[in-house]
């Protein structure tokens, strides 16, 4: 006989189930100056000039890095393991361990001669949540992870978010097993030197393997800084297509062929450069076209250039428009090509649809937001990231914090303490609200 | 008392005297199959894909070369020595030892990548003219001396000449010492890595050490070609300036920064490019334009470059038309940067004035071609040379032949047998004549 007293519990029971949607974490106590101080160890595992940071996949930098993240990650009470290609996981095991999990983390390579907080601050951010919310006596029923991804930047096998991308199963075993960098390492060869020698298979992630994934990341632009908003909420992230052009002409002395007659593949290329920025200009809101890395061969005083090799990255969130602007791109190119007498030829690396992030991840990371009285802005982010992969297998969210006049990939990207602070608070509240959920 | 016998013998003396300015050599027979199959050796020396020719100074590849080329020389019965900086000496002592010496040679380092003949054919042709000499039994009067410059080509320092420059003091101890290659080498270190342990003084060669100099090279160029003569006689050197430019902005993100706030120093190179060759297409046929190293960075695909740095190199026998467009192309360049809002940096890295050759040594070389019923053809050689500096202080003269399709710096760079042989003969009867004036 079911007596009002154990009525009222069920009653008080139910609701305390009910509210786990709701749930509130008080007192986080981020401690942003070991959040720093963590930053700047692993910046300095670089082969870069100082400040600049450039830590390249499978280098001896990165097996750095690596052992001092996964270090920490041990140091925290954090169950660590790793994929073939080097995806690093830390577990912090919930009261459900068999339900999905869900996961926090962002990747911590960088391109040449870049800055201290792309990407890794969502990795060691995460790692702050994760302290700070132990600290406090938090007790996760769904476990949270930590994904460390191996390599987003392009840097150095010419291909963004490897590992976010195999993990997900969007790049395959015989894909990795064809890229090689630009000496001429293969993939395999470098991530066997690295340590991981177990044999490459196909990613086995099952689709319910976690039940969220939050990134949190700099904004990489400046709308946060110019309208006083401390967190950003992505709604959506622009991606790209990777094409290499190269132009070749037959090259000749500086001081003999005369103008008339040569075949300058870099007239071509500056041609076409020139070009590509008045065709972004009918749309510059949305599209963005960046000729990044420029090869001239041989590249000396004396001799014309015989080839110009450059990398050609369109991006938008609307996928209708980006292969429109690639289209009429490549059309002005072999035009080029044509009338100044060099060959041409195209390589396509890669096009990635845009994504979507979550609505109800969006939310409760609003809802986080509001608990700890942030204002916030949605927005769209134009940088890809790790999250453009995750998403098209698990529900997923981003949030943003202010950097510096938006400086991104340049030494002197900046983030400031104040606002890392609330980036990994509203990290930590939506780690510990999803994990609930 | 003397005799009618007497009288004749002195007669015919003082003939025989009168006669050595039209000394002629008969029989020379130049071993053109051995020489090609020098180059070829000599060409194995290089650190670039096959069959382009990588070969840089003091390079261990350069090292190597130099111990080739010593060996040669010395199976030839020839006395080598060589001076601080490397240029070697190989001479074959005349019955007037103490008379200025009859010299020849040229270079044997490489742009990157490139061909099997420029200057090497300098080199190697003149060992083929004294070989030859000696197998018809010829004896040199004046001595006769193979120079084989230690660099012609920037690629390494930046500089060219650098060899026949320091010979003739128009570059100091001074000026090498703060010369440094692009992995920050500098070139003293690179010197004694080399093996020149020598304390580096300034050239000490008199002011009639060398009667005469003469050059055989390929043209670079296809008048000769498309004229169908074998032999070119250079009259003058055009001569060159050097400018390193360097725009540079802040960078950004690929994703990022919208067309219109970014401030990309390619768009400022690549306007600089095309804005340079509307220029010199005014007067083409003299002056020469160049853009040959181009140095984007970070050069990565998804950041906005920071810094493009370039080489420009403007050519031209009018020393003040060389001038007019160097000051026309600089003033556009920093109209682009203020445009484009980049910094602009300029290095003079070098201008030397234009050169004549000496009309005597181009009258033997023109008597040379006469004995061995050569037709030949007077032209200006818009490459410049190590006789661009040799003619700053001895008589100098150059003999062209031909090269296919006026390609050079190109690893398929080619000159046929039977032009080389024919250079050769001409070189061999020009020193063989020089010896006796």
């Amino acid at each position: 006989m079911m007596t009002f007293q154990m009525l009222c519990f069920l009653f008080l029971f139910s609701v305390f189930i009910l509210c786990d949607a709701n749930f509130s974490v008080p007192y986080i106590s981020v401690n942003t100056e070991r959040l720093i101080e963590d930053l700047k160890i692993l910046g300095q595992f670089s082969d870069g000039d100082y400040p600049g940071i450039t830590r390249l996949l499978y280098s001896k930098e990165d097996k750095a890095a690596r052992r001092y993240l996964i270090a920490l990650f041990e140091k925290s009470g954090l169950s660590v393991s790793w994929d073939p290609v080097g995806n690093i996981f830390a577990r912090w095991e919930g009261s459900d361990p068999r339900a999905p999990a869900v996961a926090s983390g962002s990747h911590f390579d960088t391109l040449l001669n870049a800055g201290l907080y792309d990407g890794t601050l969502g990795v060691l951010g995460a790692l702050e949540a994760v302290r700070s919310l132990k600290e406090v006596g938090f007790e996760p029923k769904k476990s949270i992870e930590i994904v460390a991804f191996t390599s987003e930047e392009v840097s150095r096998f010419g291909i963004g978010c490897l590992g976010s991308r195999y993990l997900v199963g969007s790049l395959t075993v015989e894909e990795l097993l064809k890229l090689k960098d630009s000496d001429g390492v293969s993939f395999e060869n470098a991530r066997q030197s690295c340590g991981y020698i177990e044999k490459l298979r196909e990613s086995m992630i099952a689709e319910d393997y976690y039940s969220a994934f939050v990134e949190l990341h700099i904004e990489q632009y400046h709308i946060l800084e110019d309208e006083g908003v401390p967190i950003g909420l992505v709604t959506d992230i622009a991606a790209p297509s990777l094409y290499t052009i190269e132009w070749k002409g037959p090259g000749g002395h500086a001081g003999s062929v005369p103008s008339y007659e040569r075949q300058d593949p870099f007239l071509a290329a500056s041609e076409f450069a020139l070009n590509l920025e008045q065709l972004v200009l009918k749309d510059p809101k949305n599209t963005r076209a960046t000729i990044g890395r420029v090869e001239v061969y041989p590249g000396s005083a004396g001799a014309i250039p015989r080839s110009v090799r450059l990398s050609l990255d369109i991006r938008d969130i609307n996928e209708a428009a980006r292969i429109k602007v690639k289209e009429q791109a490549l059309e002005k190119a072999a035009a080029i090509a044509r009338k100044r007498k060099v060959t041409m030829e195209t390589l396509h690396n890669y096009s990635y649809p845009p994504a979507k992030m979550d609505p109800r991840i969006v939310e409760v990371i609003e809802d986080s937001c509001r608990a700890h009285n942030f204002s916030y802005l949605k927005l769209i982010s134009r940088p890809f990231h790790d999250s453009l992969f995750m998403a098209t297998k698990f529900p997923t969210g981003m949030i943003f914090i202010p950097c510096k006049e938006g400086k991104s990939h340049v030494p002197d990207e900046y983030a400031s303490p104040e606002d890392i602070l609330r980036g990994v608070e509203v990290l930590a509240e939506t780690l510990a609200r999803l994990s609930y959920q």
